[in-house]
């Protein structure tokens, strides 16, 4: 069992494009960290997580707990994460920063990022791939989904970067996005980043997908923007016409009263986001299909647990995603190998990212799916001079928070942050 | 990763003191079978499982399935179990056994103990215990219960074998085998296998034992034999003395109503014995304790999502115990101690035991409890000798499935076999 020896936190910014969402704009910079757990051996284990700085912060307090520990104690890693969130919580307070996150979801975080980075280190030293710590691999592909988003062109203050994809404020020009998205990456299935424009807009744009790329399954996610009202009266217009819809209403109680009137199974990844949310989702129904994440439930572990429980109870299983890079991708992969069940195809921001941390650049989709990377662990080793550029870039950042709402705000200036739902 | 080179499934049988039960009287060999699991480097992974005639034949032909195969491929462990359940299940149809166990429960049956020699395989090849493979050891010890049974001096035909313990068919026996058994083992909790006699006697037994060793908790389990009125006519009785009361009633929807009008909480393993009965018995509030068991639960791996789903829904979690050795035992200890949520002391018959196919013998409780075996994987080896003369044993026996209830008409021929419930 190897031991812990140190532990690195590399906080890192790269370059995102202005996708639209009903929280705002993505900013000119994603912020994530890298984690490298060193361990016996000279064994390096890698994760990848959030790059707030709560997140941050939390990380450094856990890393520190870990220390001499085993790399495959994930019970370790769970308590350290519990006694890390603990920690902080009032150093969060003094500083008084904008953007609490409760000691709950908290814990969670930090377990979820340096669970990765420990079984990574256990594959590694075992010579075993993270989907055989998992149980085993069970399907050769795992499938994701393309995930379109109205978008502008350029950010503001990067006019010379206008990118290979180009504004899509249209139905007419997500089409064209999702066109060039099969095309490239082969993606089968689509996810719509909704709830930006008004939700005839969405519709139009769903129909006009429907249209064009027939039989491929297609799923909206108006994150929470719409009101129960607006919900219902939309429900006959996309009936027949998605797979899922996700969280187009904010909480159980609404989500499942809409379940109740619906035939359109309906998805979240907003209202059930810890295995303690599954008893109540569970009873009241809410959802026909839960989207994990491995970075938020608590770790790759608590995710299996997540994907059992679909399978006990018969509820559907996707995988969510914030940006991201080739470690969390990886993970994933690794995750959706592994997972005896059914699932969905996965959501996966990957596509909209230029650049990676790892070596050999970006992973390449095929058919809109991936293999697991070969190798122990997860596969992947980092490019050193990539991370610290990336490095670089957030040094050079003046934030430390995402703040999708007030980048919004320098676009749209009549724009309503906090007012949800918009429609 | 290792793989697999071979499986030998040994039938063993050891003698067994004749404990009473509302389903019979245990014979005087309690049948059960060693699996070694051959792997690459000239690795072998211990397990122990059932030794009735259709789980060595589902075991048999699961472990033909698996050469070749990784041996931490938990997966294709589940998948081959599947695939010889329905390949044995047209084979017992044609032999017409008296003893039809249902696909669902062999192929979970059959995984049940493949997996545990999987694993120990695992562990010995990488020098991880089970408990460290399993997410790290949370616990020193794990508690056992005193398991107190009505029994008989010695099985007809082994009148020379009248054992330490002696005959209890009397409330004032019981507590004398409370004490034996507490002083020997340090045993801090107890549970009474009922339902054997009228439940006054119980009830009455309950109460001496109470008296006896006060502030030790008690539960009984009457094996579904008490109706639902007797049942609530007992509530009353029992209430404030019992830690939990398992299974008075059968199925589902008796014991819900029960729990509804009782605060004695109510446990199963009776009706609640696969991870897929969860959906209902969470639904309908059947108990507040379940007791999982790897060997028919589908192994280790469901045992610990069963014990995250008790945690998350907020269900007590013991272990069930058949008779069993040591390599059965090592599995539970490793199961306990790697079990992050609460734990109620586990149930097992090993205290009734006289002896191990394990080197070194009989394991010893430490007030009751047990510590993790030293040593990778399960931490236990197999003594050679001894599994030679218990396969002897299991040669010599004219039967191939455990009847209790035949059994017990050679003592009391006006038992009512199959009369359920008596009371």
């Amino acid at each position: 069992m190897p031991r812990i020896e140190h532990i690195t936190i590399t906080p890192i910014a790269f370059r995102e494009p202005p996708l639209l969402a009903a929280s705002g704009i993505h900013q000119p910079w994603a912020i994530r960290c890298i984690i490298e757990m060193h361990v016996e051996g000279g064994i390096v284990g890698l994760g990848e997580s959030y790059g707030d700085r709560t997140t941050l912060m939390g990380l450094e307090v856990a890393a520190k707990r870990l220390i001499g520990h085993d790399a495959t104690n994930l019970n370790r890693i769970a308590r350290a994460s519990s006694e890390a969130a603990t920690e902080i919580d009032p150093l969060l307070a003094i500083r008084g920063t904008s953007m609490p996150t409760p000691h709950a979801e908290l814990e969670l975080r930090l377990a979820g990022g340096i669970e990765v980075a420990a079984l990574d280190a256990w594959g590694k030293s075992t010579g075993m791939r993270l989907c055989d710590i998992l149980g085993g691999q069970v399907r050769e592909k795992v499938p994701y989904a393309a995930y379109l988003f109205y978008r502008f062109g350029h950010h503001i203050g990067f006019e010379n970067e206008e990118d290979e994809w180009g504004e899509a404020l249209t139905p007419e020009a997500v089409v064209e996005q999702a066109g060039q998205m099969i095309e490239k990456f082969g993606f089968q299935s689509m996810k719509l980043k909704g709830g930006v424009f008004a939700p005839e807009v969405d519709v139009e744009t769903l129909n006009a997908l429907s249209e064009a790329f027939p039989g491929i399954p297609l799923r909206v996610d108006p994150n929470t923007n719409w009101s129960e009202e607006t919900t219902e009266a939309l429900i006959p217009l996309l009936l027949g016409k998605l797979e899922y819809l996700e969280d187009p209403v904010a909480g159980m109680d609404a989500m499942a009263r809409i379940q109740a009137k619906s035939d359109i199974p309906l998805s979240t990844n907003m209202c059930v986001t810890r295995l303690e949310h599954l008893p109540e989702a569970i009873s009241k129904n809410v959802v026909k299909v839960i989207l994990a994440d491995h970075h938020s439930w608590g770790g790759v572990s608590k995710t299996m647990h997540l994907a059992q429980c679909c399978t006990t109870w018969g509820i559907g299983l996707s995988m969510h995603s914030n940006s991201h890079l080739g470690i969390s991708l990886a993970a994933m992969t690794h995750i959706g190998a592994a997972i005896p069940g059914p699932i969905y195809s996965f959501d996966t921001h990957y596509c909209w990212e230029k650049e990676d941390v790892i070596e050999g650049g970006l992973i390449e989709f095929e058919d809109g799916s991936l293999g697991v990377p070969e190798g122990p662990g997860l596969g992947v080793a980092i490019d050193q001079d990539m991370l610290k550029r990336m490095a670089k870039n957030y040094a050079n950042l003046e934030f430390e928070y995402r703040d999708d709402a007030s980048e919004m705000l320098k676009y749209w200036p009549d724009w309503q942050a906090g007012v949800m739902p918009k429609f």
